[in-house]
């Protein structure tokens, strides 16, 4: 089976999009995401551009990622000097990847009037570089920056670019379509031409500022190329890159080419949901493939079809890549998904059971208000805890006050004060800082401790805030998720509210007392 | 030059789509605003299916729209009846508009097992209900459901099915890819196929779940097709229509094909907007065209190669579909960029300036810290005032309070105090809110209303809230963005604190400042 490799820049071109800002702490974990589902390159950076690059890479060797090789990406030499005198090629080295990725030009007019040198000069400026990271061990991916417009306006230089990348030893040549302008048949016929005339193994690299990235790419394998490189979920500068989440389902399932492992496919939607969730970015619903409505029917006559005959007017089965079919609107809606979550808790539950039909209104009704539960399991077992009165609460709390003053006059600008009581006993204590949650949460572990001593080994792992309305401003619905764990697992939970100190108690709650069911205290 | 006509189906496709919801009102507002840009075909939506489209058909005769055609939407007429018999075509003939699009099956597995009728009787059923909208001197469009999956199952009768409508006397017959899961080249050639077959224009209907929509009917125009239904921004069931505003565009500018009138082309961007705004859904920032990141750059050589020759990595020029070119600030944007953004501030200051190099290190000093100046141009322009001398602050805050009580004793349950001083008379005052931060903001402004009354026609609209390093769970960073504004214009400020609060507190002040600076108060 032709095997295409899936090289993937969410950590490099992707953080040029407007919006995304990634600390290293998130690349690392897009990385290892990445890695799971089975992409065969993380180009992750610019050492030389970007001193948070730089300390990834360093933090980067203790990922051990299984699959993907890790990749830095730089340009070739400035003019006039040698690679080894360049701070740009010494800091790529710096990185200490397998494979670097080197980007050039190759369109006349760039190479002219935007870096004002000689054509001649910036072909051994290409060649040069590759030879010199061939040199020291590395494979060499060469990215042909402005490739499609350059070939459009200069077919003889525009080829002999790539051909100083293949005589510095280059392993592969990624045809780029930077300005995102082309369209498909002018792609695939040049991707044609290019493959009929050059040895190495041919890349495509594709933007989506004419809404054609996907296709794009997907036409340029068709016309021979052997790498497709893109952003998992098409984060970019401007429109974006080509959408890796499309292209590999497109290639492995509609074009039977190998692309990631077979059995991965099933991970698409969860990776896609993963790192949109790290970038702190909502999925958009209407992905193909990984979003929430790629499968929601809605007319009647649609539902009406894919109940008879599912491929009626679905283009692929969604449980292929991890998505769901979802009924809108339907009252038959989401009763077998929560039957599905709920078997642990209440085996004798049936699908026709009223308890079903009373969750699913309760959860709609929530999620009116905002609450999501797809990542909260842990506010959603307490939900249906509730709703099958399988649930007795731990405390009541008798009040709780927090303020903020500024300026402050200790080191923590946030106190707080609570008090709770357990089986008619009271405890009240307080708690500093750094904000008033952050006080809260620390007075109410506090207090609680005294009757359930191990909370103690409940710690706090992931506090996420998401304005829901925020047309409304300061005055806005806030969505607070927090994922705890203690030494065995980690769990998370949900509020909402207009006030985030609100919002964050009734995830603090739901976490506590999550633990203390899961150790089957009651 | 070779017409396309644009059929837009924002009103009955897009309504399909999840979380869409139009009122009738909404409906007049879209129809507007697509009549004023100069689509062809307005398909309003299935008088049949729902009583909301009938009223709004009998409303819509008041709009005297000046382009396009007003179209109503139902399928052929059912098994075993005549026309004259069956109640949806008598209710699509109740629209009484001059174009109406039927639909009917071409794919043979839907007539055996989902409308569980033969072969011969669906042939008729098209043929018969064409005849009769004929009859009735309606402009005819024939939309061939399912087509491309009818013709790769059983070519024979997915073409005897459209030679039906031909018989019946259509006017156009628009292919329909239903499940959107065909690649381009499968599209181009079929498409050549029927073209070369069929005497009738032939148009192109896509969906997105391939993600090549747009490609796919980009490459239908080049087979041939004369007409492109899809829906303005792309709304539609699952992951939507081919988007109109990314076809027009490549067809017009692209492929010199003539679509909307050459002078509309400049409203492309207004029309998305306003579609959007209507729908009351965000437009995605990254749409190809009318997003607001469309033309955004934010690497450092890339807003240096725009500077120098703005179709270095520009596709078209912006100006052409009526949206505009930013250079977003970021640790990755260099020199050139603030150089750029501070012309107006400061036009004395070159690109070496020393200011110039302060003003970066400053921004990556506090990107570091967590800031992000992409997206808050307010923010930017008072920390380049303060490094370069040209700011006075407007207010000194003596201190505030914010606190938090649970129960609350009233209907908000938090409160806020404030003391301010401005040129030495000090002012306090108090606000209740929704949450600490709502209070705060009511205060704050309450108390500077005295000094600065202009204050009051300041609103503010948006309010964001990022956890930055969220494994320090609730001791962690967040980042605040805040978007204000007055009758004029819009701004944007940002915070950063390990308390949401104090993040908030910067974010405000600097919205206030910048209002009154903008002002040219001081």
């Amino acid at each position: 089976m032709r095997k295409i490799q899936i090289f993937d820049s969410t950590l490099r071109d992707g953080a040029q999009g407007e919006g995304i800002n990634f600390s290293v702490e998130d690349k690392l974990n897009i990385a290892r995401a990445l890695d799971k589902l089975g992409v065969d390159y993380i180009e992750a950076g610019n050492p030389s551009s970007n001193p948070k690059d730089l300390d990834f890479f360093k933090r980067a060797k203790s990922l051990s990622l299984k699959h993907a090789k890790l990749t830095a990406f730089g340009s070739t030499r400035r003019k006039g000097i040698s690679p080894d005198e360049d701070a740009g090629c010494a800091s790529l080295l710096s990185a200490e990847t397998d494979a670097v990725a080197i980007f050039g030009k190759t369109w006349d007019l760039h190479v002219l009037k935007i870096i004002n040198t000689t054509l001649e000069e910036n072909l051994d400026m290409i060649c040069d570089t590759v030879r010199f990271f061939k040199s020291h061990g590395k494979e060499v991916i060469f990215d042909a920056e402005h490739f499609f417009d350059g070939y459009k306006s200069n077919p003889e230089y525009a080829l002999a670019a790539i051909l100083a990348a293949v005589r510095g030893g280059a392993d592969c040549v990624a045809l780029c379509e930077t300005n995102g302008g082309c369209l498909p048949d002018e792609i695939f016929d040049i991707v044609s031409e290019v493959v009929s005339k050059v040895d190495v193994p041919i890349g495509i690299h594709c933007h989506n500022d004419s809404g054609c990235a996907v296709a794009n790419s997907i036409m340029a394998v068709k016309a021979g190329a052997a790498q497709v490189q893109g952003t998992y979920i098409g984060y970019g500068e401007r429109t974006g890159n080509a959408n890796l989440s499309s292209i590999i389902p497109a290639l492995s399932l509609k074009m039977g080419l190998e692309t990631i492992p077979k059995d991965n496919m099933q991970y698409l939607t969860d990776t896609a949901r993963a790192i949109a969730e790290i970038s702190n970015l909502k999925l958009e619903n209407s992905m193909p493939y990984v979003g929430k409505s790629a499968f929601s029917h809605k007319a009647g006559m649609h539902i009406d079809g894919v109940s008879k005959l599912s491929y009626s007017f679905e283009h692929i089965d969604p449980d292929t890549v991890g998505n769901e079919r979802r009924f809108l609107m339907s009252e038959v809606a989401g009763r077998s998904t929560v039957l599905k979550k709920i078997s642990g808790i209440a085996p004798h539950i049936t699908k026709n059971s009223p308890e079903i039909q009373s969750i699913v209104d309760k959860v709609k009704e929530l999620e009116h208000q905002g609450y999501q539960f797809e990542g909260a399991d842990a506010s959603f077992e307490i939900l249906v805890r509730k709703e099958l009165k399988m649930y007795k609460s731990f405390f009541d709390l008798v009040y709780f006050k927090t303020s903020v003053d500024e300026p402050s006059e200790s080191e923590f600008s946030s106190s707080a004060i609570i008090k709770v009581s357990v089986d008619g006993k009271t405890e009240i204590t307080a708690s500093e800082g750094n904000g008033p949650v952050h006080a809260l949460d620390g007075a109410l572990r506090k207090a609680l401790e005294v009757f359930y001593p191990q909370l103690s080994s409940v710690y706090l792992t992931d506090y996420k805030v998401r304005v829901l309305d925020s047309k409304n401003a300061t005055g806005a619905k806030v969505r607070v998720l927090i994922e705890s764990a203690d030494d065995d697992s980690s769990w998370t939970t949900v509020g909402v509210s207009t006030d985030v100190i609100d919002a964050s108690w009734h995830a603090l709650v739901d976490a506590i007392e999550y633990k203390l069911i899961k150790d089957g205290l009651k």
